[in-house]
């Protein structure tokens, strides 16, 4: 069986395939989106030399005393020149006036009158607390580039550049499916040997999440001929990517791989050396230049949302060129049992402890109990070759 | 001055005073809302004893082979009683039948025509692989508590106990407002010496990337009168929060704090000894029982969105009884000059190094330069006491 390092390789490989398509949305709805441009900047950034703090606009040169001969506050800007005389009350951000070449802090000055000194133990020079015009950044420059997740300061930054409207990527579309003949609708109560559907709503807000979309597509029963022809009308659809529960483990009606395969679906792999969410199932179908990617995950809740998290997640970062996400490493504040060589994704609670970030294990690790997933806000990655971590030992963890 | 930890202490207790109300939405909408509501499970869960594999439903005894009588699948289940010289081939999560008491897994049993024999070198038990009704939560008991943020897997949990819909804390809703003579809409080109007003757009995506709603109350000249008008219309209005930004600053037209307090607004405290963001006010307004915060920020972009990050988002947080915000150290990949007694907040990137997480600080700290800011992931926190941090000095780091 593959590790997981390899099935995750293959997945994203296959991640090349996709193409996203583009549109131009208005600023205001950009947040999380992905842009989809390199931005230029339209001006310079300060777009005037202005002060860093509020004092005096100064020429500088060795003269102690000077005339105040005026004020220039932000967006009140006065034509008031400065040479070796006088000095230009002036306040944080206001544009510098002509002839002045420093600011001297108010705290740099002494006022008296109509007159300021500079004090003599003041450490200004020419050139202090002045931005000027450009040093952030030029007209002309590229200030975002294509792929970046559109977070508050982007928008600032795509505000400052008078972008009202901005190309973003499309989100993509995933089809969900929950396969089984157990499954009633989550306003029943389930009664002998049925549970409620819940992983259609567990897979579409982990999506949302995602800041991508989903097609329900409900639950259907351990049918083959109706599984077989809801799964080729589904490849033939628009959407991006086909999310499946149930049917990919090794019992009986476990006949989800076969149909993918008779519909086309070419298999990457079937079951990586994991827990939980071993019985994962990952294909391909290509239709022209378009691929659409295949994720059969097993019916059990847990292996469903851990599967979601260190697969799925990890492929719509890649589709967008985005960084690996983060490690955290955390110190163990409980044991875990791990008697097997497959690399565990543990529910934790990730926590500041004194001595930087601690991870509690949550108690049962059974792949039943979603339960406890809801409570975990991380999954401890414990690798393949350590056994029975105990407490105090270091393990990465991710965020979920 | 104070210090940034008493700054934010007295932060926090004002929160105390914020009461925000409860509406029902349906769970597909409550995503990331924080419930409000102690969630009972109307099930157990699992709602029957089932397999935690696919095998054989046995009678545990010391007998080593049993007849094959029959089949049951997750969804169908077959009402075939189990004693020592029988066994049902069972699929995993399917229901026990009656009178089995443990599951022998397949790799534990060798098949022979109908009959099966449990291996010499099986380690199965009385009990095996059985998920016992109830064992992940019981009918009746608490499966999601107040004040929980409602991610996927608290929507699958929600889901599992039938709840088709959820009681949820309203948004809280933050009226916005900035002040300047220098801005402009951001559609123009700035000319002289305005700039354009981007910090209302960078406040709003930030509160709405908080999961809270905006008033956007525009930008004002510097213009007392007006002003004070529009602060004493928002102060009765059904904002609870209102954040300003410009005019806190030591400057002649820094007059924000004195309206605010000819407006009923109670000062809590003026300035904290933190860069960026120093000029920052925070005070309170009560009526009856109901308290808004006031938050004055000041005009320089990057200042704006760090005192967001420091001093709002964690209100934000502690009005909802969430946890602090995670911690993360990491080694710095570059110098960072610091050579006052400040807390500083320094720009970052975060990413995963080959030793833990390590962070790269953005080469321009300038207050002014927001561009930066959108380039970067996280905030460095450089203590009061340490000075010019070197290359691999461990720091902690938020994200934004």
């Amino acid at each position: 069986m593959i590790s997981y390092d390899e099935a995750l390789r293959l997945i994203l490989t296959e991640t090349d395939g996709i193409l996203p398509g583009t549109e131009e949305i208005i600023l205001q709805d950009a947040l999380n989106r992905i842009i989809a441009e390199d931005v230029i900047s339209d001006i310079n950034m300060p777009p005037f030399d202005n002060s860093a703090m509020d004092g005096y606009a100064i020429r500088f040169t060795e003269i102690k005393s000077r005339e105040i001969t005026g004020e220039i506050s932000a967006g009140n800007f006065s034509n008031i020149s400065v040479d070796e005389t006088n000095a230009v009350l002036i306040m944080t951000g206001s544009k510098i006036p002509e002839g002045a070449d420093t600011v001297a802090a108010v705290e740099d000055v002494i006022v008296s009158g109509n007159e300021i000194f500079i004090s003599s133990d003041s450490k200004i020079k020419k050139g202090s607390n002045i931005r000027p015009l450009g040093s952030d950044l030029k007209l002309g420059e590229t200030c975002v580039y294509n792929n970046k997740v559109i977070t508050p300061a982007v928008i600032a930054v795509l505000a400052g550049c008078g972008r009202a409207k901005v190309r973003v990527y499309n989100r993509l579309k995933a089809a969900i499916l929950a396969t089984g003949d157990e499954l009633i609708p989550i306003t029943e109560k389930p009664d002998g040997d049925k549970i409620r559907a819940t992983n259609i709503f567990a897979l579409k807000s982990a999506i949302s999440a995602s800041g991508h979309i989903t097609v329900d597509c409900g639950f259907m029963k351990d049918d083959r001929n109706l599984i077989k022809d809801k799964i080729n009308g589904l490849l033939q659809s628009d959407a991006d990517m086909l999310i499946t529960t149930g049917g990919v483990s090794v019992g009986k009606y476990d006949f989800m791989k076969e149909l993918f395969e008779e519909s086309g679906v070419e298999r990457v792999f079937w079951r990586a050396n994991i827990k939980p969410g071993k019985p994962f199932y990952f294909g391909r179908h290509r239709k022209g230049n378009k691929t659409k990617l295949v994720f059969g995950l097993p019916g059990n809740p847990v292996s469903t949302l851990v599967n979601f998290h260190v697969y799925i997640e990890p492929a719509l970062n890649a589709i967008f060129r985005q960084k690996e996400r983060l490690r955290i490493p955390a110190s163990l504040t409980g044991r875990i049992k791990k008697s097997d060589g497959k690399r565990h994704f543990c529910r934790g609670v990730l926590s500041n402890g004194i001595n930087g970030p601690e991870v509690f294990p949550l108690s049962s690790q059974s792949s039943g109990n979603y339960y406890e997933l809801g409570n975990a806000n991380c999954l401890i990655i414990v690798p393949e070759n350590i056994l029975n971590p105990k407490e105090g030992e270091i393990l990465e963890c991710i965020l979920i």
